[in-house]
C-alpha cells in the first residue's frame, strides 16, 4: 500500500439525491487525492424507498417486542435494495468521481466477498403479547472485510466506492447499515480517519443548537441517549470505529462545497479516543 | 497471471431470466475452475425492457435512413439500463457464482475505466426524407479494455462478471452490445476461447435445421447474410474476436445443464480462423 493516509468517507443516502452534492464531493476528493487515499461507502434507504414507490411496492416494517419499528427487508425488498444501491447510487457516485478525474471502482459486499455478514435473527411482536421469529429479513451486520482486495485496488490507484450490501453465510445478499459498514471497513484497514457525511453540520446537544465540535469516546453513550434515528447510528458507528483503532471520526455536512476539506479543517463534530 | 487458459463466457440476457440457468452455468464454471480461468460478460436487453415496463416507461426506437430500427437509449433509458444490468442481472450472476463456490466480483465498464467506448453518432429518418442527428443516444462501441485490472483480479483468484455498460469519452455511461464487448475483452486479454451462450444450440444454416458444427472465419460474411438479429451480432462478434487473436469462438446453448463442458466437448458451433 502507498504511504498516503487512508480516509473512509461515508455518504448518506439523502446526499446522493441532491443535485450538486455528488459532484461537489467528487471534486473535493479529486483535489485531496495527492495527499490522501479514499474509500467511499454508501447506503441508500431513501433511494430504496423511492424505487419501491416507483415500482408500486409498499415498504414493510417490523415492530420489535420493545416497540422499536424497523424496516423489514424481505426477499422482494432485498432485490429492490440491491437495484437501488448497485444500479443507481453506486453507479452515480462512480460516474461523478470519474468526471472529477478520480478512477473510481464500484463494488458492493457480495463482490469478491468484500463484506461478509451474519443475518440477524429478528423477532416481531403484534402488540398483544404474541411474538414471531422472522426468518426472511435479509438484514445483517458486517463481520469480515476483504482487506486484501481493497488494499490491492488502493495500491493500483483506484478509489473503491462500496455499497453496504453484504454477503451472508449462505451466500444470500444482506442489507447492512452503511455507517456501521464504513466503521468496519475503516477498522479493518486501519484507516486514520472515518468521515460520516450527513445533511446536518454534526452532532448537536440541543438540535439545532449547540453543535459539539469535539467529543471523546467516553462521551458517546450519553450522546446516544440524547440523539435519535440516523444520528444515534452514526454515534454507534463512531464508537465502533474508534474501538477498532481508527484515530478520528468526523460527523460533517456533506451537502456543502468542499465538505471533506472543511471536515479536515475542523468543521463538524470530531470524535477521538480521548 | 496464472498459466490456466482463460475462457470468456458471454451470457445472453434471456438466459439470466430463466430459473435454473444461472445456477447451472455457475456450477459448471465451479467444476471447471481447476483447469480454466473465467470471465463472464453479460448484457441485458430483455431485463431492461421488463424493468422499463414495471416503471411504466415505454422503450423508444430510432429508424435509420436505411430503414433499420434500433433501440434509442436516451438519458432516462440509460439509467434504467444501468439499474437492470448492475443492480439486477450482474448481482444475480455474482450471487449464483458465490453459491457455487466461485469468488465472483461484479463490475461494469464504468468501474476503473474497465471498458472505454466512443458514443455512436446516430442519424434517424422520418420516412419522408428528413434526417436528424440524435445526440443523446447513449450507445457506443468498446475501444479500450483495462487489461491490468482484469489481469490482477484473475491472478488473485477472482472471476470477474462484467456488465456491458461502458464509459464514454465524457465520462457518460454507454450501452454497448454484450457480444461485441465480450469479443473486445477476449481479444485484449488474448483469451484462448470465447463462448457465446444463447438460447439455441448454435448457428443453423436453415433454422431450426442444419446446425453448423464448425465454421471458419471466411464463412462468416455469408452466414451473416443468412442470419438475423441476435445471431447476426454473434457472428459479427465472433469475427472480431478471431481477428483480435482469439483461437476459437463457440456459439452454444446456455439453457442446458453443463453448458460450458458441453461446448468444450464439441457441442454448438465452433468457429476458428480456418
Amino acid at each position: 500500500m502507498s504511504s498516503k493516509p487512508l480516509i473512509i468517507i461515508k455518504i448518506g443516502g439523502s446526499i446522493g439525491t441532491l443535485a450538486d452534492a455528488p459532484a461537489q464531493l467528487s471534486q473535493d476528493i479529486a483535489a485531496l487525492s495527492s495527499k490522501y487515499e479514499f474509500i467511499v461507502v454508501h447506503g441508500g434507504a431513501s433511494q430504496t424507498t423511492r424505487l419501491s414507490e416507483r415500482l408500486g411496492i409498499t415498504p414493510k416494517f417490523i415492530t420489535s417486542p420493545s416497540g422499536v419499528k424497523s424496516r423489514y427487508t424481505d426477499a422482494e425488498a432485498i432485490k429492490i435494495f440491491t437495484m437501488a444501491l448497485r444500479g443507481e447510487i453506486n453507479a452515480n457516485l462512480v460516474l461523478a468521481l470519474q468526471s472529477a478525474g478520480v478512477n473510481a471502482i464500484g463494488l458492493c459486499g457480495i463482490d469478491g466477498k468484500l463484506l461478509e455478514a451474519k443475518q440477524k435473527t429478528v423477532i416481531s411482536a403484534d402488540g398483544q403479547g404474541r411474538q414471531k421469529i422472522i426468518r426472511d429479513d435479509f438484514t445483517g451486520k458486517v463481520e469480515k472485510v476483504n482487506v486484501e482486495l481493497l488494499g490491492s485496488l488502493l495500491s493500483a490507484g483506484y478509489a473503491p466506492v462500496i455499497a453496504s450490501l453484504a454477503l451472508g453465510e449462505n451466500n444470500q445478499p444482506l442489507n447492512t447499515d452503511g455507517d456501521r459498514a464504513a466503521a468496519a471497513i475503516a477498522s479493518a484497514l486501519h484507516a486514520r480517519r472515518l468521515i460520516l457525511m450527513t445533511d446536518v453540520d454534526g452532532y448537536f446537544e440541543n438540535f439545532p443548537s449547540d453543535l459539539a465540535s469535539s467529543l471523546s469516546r467516553a462521551d458517546l453513550p450519553d450522546c446516544m441517549k440524547n440523539a435519535s434515528g440516523g444520528m444515534k447510528r452514526k454515534l454507534l458507528a463512531s464508537g465502533e470505529a474508534l474501538d477498532g483503532g481508527v484515530s478520528e471520526v468526523v460527523i460533517g455536512n456533506g451537502t456543502k462545497e468542499k465538505p471533506i476539506s472543511s471536515a479536515l479543517a475542523g468543521a463538524g463534530t470530531h470524535i477521538t479516543k480521548g
